[in-house]
């Protein structure tokens, strides 16, 4: 998939670029504060969610500068997530993106805060005065709240760590996946949308909320199948991590080869769903291969 | 001040009705954490905040229902800062509104993730469809973000922890409480003159801002000579924790007669910048004297 590459490069600088233009400048008090915001969010990643803003908005007209604010929240919920997710209390990581997470290269206290101050930025970034009206700007925002509290991002963190150590069934794993990575895809293709000169019909809504259904699910089974088989020096993360931690995981309640299948069932889910879109449907199709064909 | 008391009693009853409704049922998944979100934002406190939204709401002919929304989100907000403020990597609190902190009653990541729903939540109620146009409403939530980031509350934490066991000077000191509380403080305010039938004349939001300036400083002020003076029986907090913490306090700093001074001189000034308001301006005048003599 020579020609996604450069579209996701394109996309990586595009946001990174619009990343350390609304990040608070490190030399503005509390400097350090600002310093762990910035790593957080600008160590480089796929940036699949800033991705999907640009192609949701791309696919219904839209790829001007008016997707960056949405582009550059989701990553900063993202990175937020990622912060706190990796906290001594939670998962216990120490390296994330090859690099020491957020509370090795910094402290605890101020990993904390940079996640909940990466959560405000993302709000206010909606929020502010821009290219796009009162009205749509306000939908994003309770868009993006809706996906991240306690029925979605955050909750599906919470319902994560209630199953360490229990043996949830497939249905569990899959209802807390949905929602702890579930909800802030299907947001990040939301917003894009959002953007676009005119509201989106029915189907098309329905359509592009079924391919961030099944695209999502897919990205978790991918990872989980990586964790087992995965490589820590493409992956970024130490192999093997949550089955150590008696996470439970596709592999291991349904074995490798299953989970393959289900993530290939995914991907022809998500292809369906992209039917009604003909040609402008082909870079999100390309992400549908890409998502289970990954080595990291 | 019994009137002024009846009227902190009725917004505390109000806000708590409110607050009843939004917070999300236990009886939804994941339980946990929504026991956790209700136990902090729902154990009685002053809520100083919401009674600032629907006093600012009253000053400019507002007191319908339509406060109950950033009421709400204010008082959440705050609910969520206690959380991680009392976390074992930042304050590592025991009590709060004498009661076993979140971290204490729940767990670690359960508070963690408490607080970040909780953010979530307030940014939504001020976004979610209600009695506003979509136009105040993401001018609210523009507001609040602001607020509570970097620049913001979250910053003032950061500055809070930077300072221990140094000596910053007094600008320092103020500066950090500025950030800490006196934003939040500040943008309750500007959130309930936001729900107002009218938007404010210049010189009444300046008058506004001065009086939540120098209320949000006295209130400071005042923590720190309770903190000092005060019983915890009052305070439902540990007595003299942050002298033991080699936190820097208003009293440790230029001691607790210059401190007393210092809190009367902002009450005085809060006065003056109600001037303008003449008798609508009473209750928030009784609220500026209850702030310096307070027990808890």
């Amino acid at each position: 998939m020579p020609e996604l590459t450069e579209t996701l490069n394109d996309g990586q600088q595009r946001v990174q670029a619009a990343l350390d233009q609304v990040l608070p400048d490190p030399a503005l008090t509390p400097s350090r504060l600002h310093e762990a915001m910035r790593y957080a969010a600008l160590t480089p990643g796929k940036r699949l969610r800033p991705f999907l803003v640009y192609q949701a908005g791309a696919l219904f007209g839209e790829t001007g500068a008016v997707l960056d604010a949405p582009a550059c929240a989701v990553e900063m919920i993202h990175a937020y997530s990622l912060i706190h997710d990796d906290l001594p209390a939670m998962d216990d990581d120490d390296l994330r993106r090859g690099q020491p997470t957020c509370h090795r290269a910094f402290d605890e206290a101020t990993a904390i805060l940079a996640g909940d101050a990466l959560q405000a930025l993302a709000f206010r970034l909606l929020a502010e005065p821009g290219l796009l009206d009162a009205g749509r700007r306000i939908r994003m925002v309770e868009e993006l709240a809706r996906a991240v509290g306690s029925r979605g991002m955050a909750g599906g963190q919470a319902m994560d760590l209630a199953a360490v150590g229990r043996q949830p069934d497939i249905a569990e794993l899959e209802d807390m996946h949905i929602h702890k990575t579930g909800a802030l895809i299907l947001a990040s293709l939301r917003l894009g949308a959002l953007c676009a000169p005119h509201a989106l019909e029915a189907d098309a809504q329905a359509a592009l909320d079924r391919f961030g259904h099944c695209i999502g699910l897919a990205f978790q089974v991918q990872d989980d199948i990586l964790d087992v088989t995965g490589d820590a020096n493409h992956t970024g993360k130490t192999s093997g991590a949550d089955a150590r931690r008696d996470k439970i995981t596709y592999p291991g309640l349904i074995g490798l080869e299953e989970s393959r299948r289900f993530a290939a069932e995914l991907r022809d889910e998500a292809m369906d769903a992209l039917t009604r879109f003909g040609q402008a449907g082909d870079t999100l199709r390309s992400l549908a291969d890409y998502i289970i064909q990954r080595d990291h």
